[in-house]
């Protein structure tokens, strides 16, 4: 062993190299196979986010669809059953919306004790413009019979049931939507901020279902069934499911709208931040309901609350940046910074994380943690 | 839903907010409690890791120690056991050195599939100059006896063994060394970069084991136990163990030196890189063992590889950055980036992880795909 009572000066305190360029995008691995990757949310900058920093979420290997042989159907409850191609898809009349996509379990790392499933932080979450057939276009041409209840989306992507309880051998993954939602707002997509969908975001054709958590917006979507019942399949009883209560007693519901939230992009957890000094505090705000009206940030753990500004109109579903000059104390030490939305309905984010939930809708105000110096 | 065929100029490709003054450091959290947190690795930049961005690697919840009553005891079979103060400590005659620790599960995120443990990528390494005591120091005060062959490090930190087989109860987070080891070049550390070891990286005292993974330089360190057998705790056998063979049977040993490795710091994971223009890519290497004397990179995916130019010298048990200029090509595509070290003795990194160490000891050459755009 060397032993050295100084570092020589050439490699004390170095400056970084000299690079002729660098690159964008680049995303944290949380799951390596099946992918899932988290966009590192202090990067946050653009309203919408770059397709190469959307966080990518994947239940199974992703399936190589192609153009070509590419068939989405349209069947069970409905009077015309349809089986259309890629090319029949894209010469009908589109649509582009912006929206925001949140994994429900964007968050989960901030639980104590640490739940299972992906260990996302604040970055399961992007921000885009897709463009698509309205979903309504497709089941009006099938028209739906009068009982006609649900609509389940199935995407070609297939595997074994993580969790228990699950159903033996293979399923695909599949969720089910009310038929009013189903005719609502959702897209039929194949576009991602201008450019064809990427295999990891569900190449060639996903649904977007404003609103709602990404676990909605099936990718890889291959078929589309009208059921005059209630869907029981295992995303969204098993998996993607809560605890709701019905006079006391506990019944399963599946996940569906985006909770009002906020989250801090900068300053990141236990940056080091200069004492007496500006930082411009700045972050996102979501939900699935009322419009987003209002962000606080608190700079000494909750204690007071100061306004942030907008960067970012309202528009419904997507998400609202925000920013806050913060003038950092003198006096070194550690604090916990956390923000807090309220909605056009007058509520706001909740201080502790609803257990009901146990592993998903992390939508209470989180902790970053950082070090004045 | 508001729908939108084009989104407003003034959202639509904006620069990133004046931002008055920006911090240092900051981690990605892998898990909250007990802290487990990661050095986002492609912000490597200097040879020393800032104390700030060094990785936190706890088992339990971190203990909150005094410095005025703190105890470290040295006990077992030795003739004259000791129990001293940390001022007693801090008047021994100190030694300072250089040392990379890597927690022997970095890189886990990379195994298909996923095992289970803390989901690291890369940055569960750091390299770090350590003041303290040299434990040969302390052990010869306290004179260990003839048969005298480990020496058990117990830190104060304590809880239920989080895996199978485990002890019933709580236990605390021990590990043996070798007497011959513990006599070479272990420190018992209270600084770090100059500075007094803050609580996650053991305050007030930790070992620092140079060479073995961090799992041997155990943090809030208090007492020290020479013993004439072979050391089975649970940190050694069922966890931080791996599978050797004696004769065709399998044995459990524990993990011990760091394997020689190198890592890409930039690019970054699915980072979109200009094409046609020169990209400086740029890593680490280090070893437990003889000197990393080369490293390459390849840009195909392995077919051809080219040497990198080293950005530090060599230091036993530390760190060298390294450094490539890449043209990268005109054409758009998905490229896999793999780098590879070889040491003093030509033992190069090998191709594919060694499944004889489960979900540790991940040294093989990892693959970084990136996009050219």
């Amino acid at each position: 062993m060397t032993t050295s009572h100084a570092v020589e000066a050439n490699t004390e305190s170095d400056a970084p190299p000299a690079s002729p360029s660098h690159g964008s995008g680049g995303l944290i691995i949380r799951q390596r196979e099946p992918r899932n990757l988290e966009f590192p949310f202090d990067r946050l900058d653009s309203y919408l986010t770059p397709v190469e920093s959307f966080y990518v979420r994947s239940h199974f290997h992703a399936p190589e669809l192609q153009r070509d042989s590419y068939r989405l159907s349209v069947e069970g409850a409905v009077k015309n059953p349809l089986s259309i191609t890629y090319e029949e898809l894209r010469r009908l009349p589109a649509k582009t919306v912006v929206a925001t996509l949140e994994c429900a379990g964007n968050g989960r790392i901030f639980l104590i004790p640490q739940r299972s499933g992906a260990q996302w932080e604040l970055g399961a979450v992007g921000n885009a413009e897709w463009t698509g057939v309205p979903l309504a276009t497709l089941l009006n041409r099938a028209s739906p019979g009068g009982n006609a209840r649900e609509v389940v989306l199935e995407g070609a992507d297939r595997g074994a049931a993580p969790e228990q309880p699950g159903p033996p051998g293979q399923i695909s993954y599949s969720r089910s939507l009310s038929l009013d939602k189903a005719l609502d707002d959702v897209l039929i997509a194949y576009a991602m901020n201008g450019v064809d969908l990427p295999q990891d975001h569900g190449f060639p054709v996903r649904a977007i279902v404003p609103g709602h958590y990404g676990m909605a917006s099936v990718k890889w979507l291959t078929r589309i069934r009208v059921l005059d019942e209630q869907f029981q399949g295992y995303w969204q009883t098993t998996d993607y499911g809560y605890w709701d209560e019905v006079d006391g007693i506990p019944v399963r519901r599946p996940l569906s709208d985006i909770k009002l939230k906020s989250a801090i992009a900068r300053p990141r957890t236990l940056e080091v931040i200069p004492g007496g000094q500006l930082y411009n505090v700045y972050g996102a705000a979501w939900t699935g309901a009322a419009d987003v009206v209002a962000v606080e940030v608190t700079t000494d753990g909750g204690r007071t609350w100061a306004a942030a500004k907008f960067v970012d109109p309202i528009r419904p579903n997507a998400w609202r940046r925000w920013s806050y000059d913060w003038k950092t104390p003198e006096r070194p030490g550690r604090l916990t910074l956390m923000s807090r939305a309220t909605d056009a309905a007058g509520a706001s984010q909740p201080d502790t994380f609803d257990e009901r939930y146990h592993s998903y809708v992390i939508h209470h105000t989180l902790p970053i943690e950082v070090v004045v110096r």
